[in-house]
């Protein structure tokens, strides 16, 4: 493509974005769904979106809700949308599950969602996917999660699978983190009791009509105070117990949330939350930035090839990269 | 301290250093576990190390351990060593929990490991801790298979817990993934089709003689034969049944070990394989590096409460960053 043309296609797809942007906000029909699309495939594009929607955000209230497959987290996370709904606000849901990048697609598909919701303008439900990186799907999560922010909804649910690192960086930058429990899970509690614990603002016991409930709660109770010895936190995670599927329990978990949502706004606890999320975010993307730049303007790949076939060690390889992306960008300043 | 000082205490640690390189590839005794705690303390002093003894690594051979919580993956691990040890060869072990940057320590406490092992100096055994990031733990152990490896053991094997997405990052700087499964895993198989699947070179299916086994191995040998047809691949994973608690199928497993090394054998794969380990090794620390500038040059946490304070977005905010990391090395390599 010409210099020119270049220039033009890039004026056309910032004009196609300031349109998006606009639209989104004005709450368009399919506008979100366009714009997350955006987000999802990355590039330049995802952050020239963000910026243009950033202003209007911070009004959402952000849930994420992560634990082990086959807690009936998605039935959870729809009962507690129809609970939201039934309050009249409005509801985005976002499934992410990152252990895969190619089920995004079918994380919907291989679940019934309530019919209600699906036909609800006040509920728009959307399965994450990336092309790139895991950090790729945490940060298109959160992204998508401003754009929700920014096309009105009042609560953003963001729903992972499992319970690995992966999940916990997609709710760490939610305000109110529900962890999913279901009786008889066995080792599954040491798992939550080690990755978890320290992210969960509510503790949720859901399929609390099963045989061991009483026992999954007490050794959840028991986590939980060591936890809190351990952390010195003041804010001790209730246990909620629900049976999302005959819709028990999802008042006393909304009730749970909106305690925390008090707790956080006392003092300067929410504003301190979302500043330290706000750093991971900004940590990510500039990770990510550096990459980009070693790839685009220090050959990345040929210098890996080289580094390899001269037995060259990591360390070295990553500080002449560095060196050459600072070098090109220092330039590319000056220009 | 004044600038002589910090330039004779840079000098000292280097020195430090040098000699602690020079006793670990002489295999002398207590040198490995002393390099390893300076990779996990992290900083320059990792990159230093890594960079003294990196000529000396790329013998032996990188097996990778990965499976749910309760597969008995320590107690495989411990008989394979066993199997390696009367094999006249040298095993260094490395125990990694990703899921807890508390539990560093207490993952070989609370597992009884093989008292022949525990006082064979032809096994070094050693659980991986950081009081960093994830990321961070990734890569120490990475760092410390190198040194195992400088330090002249014959195999590294890398044990993790669980299947989530920092186990994939912690094995997969690998030549030989095992993924153990056990009978009855029900849901997990899922877990596992999803996330590990790309990763295993070899399945283990222990607790053989558990009933419900050869469902999970037809399970297994199933989830294998849609991802063969999904990924092309040329290594179709072989699934080994063990009984690891009354060592049987080790043999077996060791023999499908030497079969997938020699398939890598062929032609330039086991070459690939390590040339692209490499490059994400390289991103890894590449990452890093920015985020340390930023930190050190740019003013992360002041730029990061300035644009929270002012609504800024970001992408902006990570943008402004990396301007001033490449405005402040620049000066620096300029001055």
């Amino acid at each position: 493509m010409s210099g020119a043309g270049a220039h033009r296609a890039a004026a056309r797809r910032a004009v196609d974005l300031d349109e998006l942007a606009e639209r989104l906000k004005s709450r368009a029909p399919r506008a979100v769904g366009r714009a997350i699309s955006v987000l999802e495939a990355g590039g330049e594009r995802q952050a020239e979106l963000v910026r243009r929607v950033y202003g209007a955000t911070g009004r959402a209230r952000l849930i994420g809700v992560t634990g082990p497959p086959g807690a009936g987290k998605s039935t959870l996370v729809d009962r507690l949308a129809g609970a939201i709904r039934k309050r009249g606000q409005t509801v985005g849901i976002l499934c992410v599950d990152p252990t895969s990048p190619f089920s995004g697609g079918a994380l919907l598909g291989d679940r019934i969602r309530m019919q209600s919701l699906a036909t609800d303008p006040g509920v728009f439900i959307r399965s994450m996917a990336t092309r790139g990186a895991m950090g790729g799907l945490a940060r298109a999560t959160r992204d998508a999660a401003d754009l929700l922010d920014a096309a009105g909804f009042d609560w953003v649910l963001v729903e992972t699978v499992g319970v690995g690192q992966d999940e916990v960086d997609v709710v760490a930058s939610v305000d109110t983190v529900l962890v999913v429990a279901v009786p008889g899970m066995g080792d599954d509690i040491q798992a939550i009791k080690a990755g978890i614990m320290e992210i969960a603002d509510v503790f949720v016991l859901n399929k609390a009509d099963r045989d061991g409930a009483d026992r999954t709660y007490r050794d959840l109770a028991l986590v939980l105070s060591l936890a809190e010895e351990m952390t010195e936190a003041t804010w001790l995670p209730p246990i909620v117990k629900t049976v999302a599927a005959r819709s028990e329990g999802i008042e006393e978990l909304l009730d749970a949330i909106a305690k925390h949502h008090a707790w956080l706004s006392e003092g300067d606890r929410l504003a301190a939350r979302r500043r330290s999320q706000l750093g991971l975010r900004v940590e990510t993307i500039l990770k990510e930035r550096v990459l980009a730049a070693a790839r685009a303007e220090a050959g990345f790949e040929r210098e890996v090839a080289r580094g390899f076939a001269a037995h060259e060690d990591p360390y070295r390889l990553a500080e002449e990269l560095f060196e050459g992306v600072v070098r090109a960008e220092a330039a590319r300043t000056e220009a």
